[in-house]
């Protein structure tokens, strides 16, 4: 795939930083080994115009490859797979399985993940945040919990690495200024492997030294 | 598409009727016109070692045709779009956009609308809930906005009735004993419009008369 650009923050509080999820995309192109340009957009700007024609939420990231736009991090991520071995099996039923867990880490997990994260950031101020957490902690633990059974046994999500992985990774993430994940091993080994490979590494280092530059301009 | 079963509950509560998300899934068996067997399980066995095996979060629906077994409603409708063009478009962009679309649904729209399901329902009598209850209905109410600002020149998400608007307005149902979706004029006609189609009807009426069945035996 060639001409590839996508969308992130210019600059971003340091809670978000490592969180922000042009991250999983740059995360897939570095395992593919496709070169991109990254076009930094102002947070204040994501709901301009321009944004919301590329993207309909404001959100980031925003893809364009191949002279074809695509937004939502899951359709990007699918449709990179199409594209590289190095994020897919080629195999019919092992490309279903790959899906089915990219749903699961995008409807079934990060949702009650994400609420503990909100809570704990954006929501932090409200009257109600200290009486809720318990409640959105557990939530978030029965899921996680369910994840970790799975994983008890399987190196990656479908017995490969896949995009699946780069989800799910990613939203486990949202979780590392808890020690949540901690109190379930096999997915704490599971995020420590995932975030071993050399493509996060580098992916993650890009996006960081994206906003630094921004902070010394 | 042959030997197609459903995994559903078998009994549940009024609230929940018609918002199960077996009902994704029967919807586009309808409008596919593919014969289905539906296999309900007890709510209280969703945990159970045989349920888990065929879908790891203990959730329903999971599925089986021709002879291969998926779980995730995002992933069983996509597998579904492949073998249908009454779910989904032939041509590689339209299939993309509604691609982005399944998972702005489940991912951008789903949480925060689900949020607000939830405390209004299993979380009713947490003592912070009437307190949170108007900050989680602004949240919705932001996502719900820019969905609508899309939709106001649109009759489906993507130009033609695919999968994605399956998911996209069973997401909108969860707000049915709210007024939140009525404050959205292109919102409330496009769901009017999705719940108008004979094959969503015909899939609700199938629901309801397997919990009135149970309910009677």
């Amino acid at each position: 795939m060639k001409n590839i650009t996508i969308t992130g923050f210019r600059s971003i509080p340091p809670f978000a930083m490592g969180l922000v999820r042009d991250l999983r995309i740059r995360w897939a192109l570095e395992e593919a080994g496709f070169a991109y340009d990254h076009h930094p957009i102002e947070v204040e700007a994501r709901n301009a115009p321009e944004n919301r024609a590329f993207h309909p939420f404001g959100m980031v990231p925003a893809f364009e490859g191949d002279g074809r736009r695509l937004f939502e991090t899951g359709a990007i991520l699918l449709r990179l797979a199409q594209d590289s071995e190095a994020l897919a099996p080629t195999d019919r039923d092992g490309r279903e399985q790959m899906t089915a867990w990219m749903f699961a880490a995008l409807n079934s997990v990060e949702p009650a993940v994400q609420n503990v994260g909100t809570l704990d950031t954006l929501l932090a101020g409200e009257p109600w945040a200290a009486q809720a957490r318990p409640t959105m902690v557990q939530m978030a633990e029965y899921r996680l919990g369910q994840l970790a059974d799975w994983l008890e046994s399987r190196e990656y999500l479908t017995g490969r690495f896949t995009v699946a992985d780069i989800l799910m990774a990613t939203v486990l993430r949202i979780l590392r200024h808890t020690d949540i994940v901690a109190g379930f091993p096999s997915l704490a080994a599971y995020l420590a492997r995932c975030e071993a490979r050399p493509a996060f590494q580098k992916a993650l280092a890009d996006q960081i030294a994206g906003y630094a530059a921004a902070e010394a301009a």
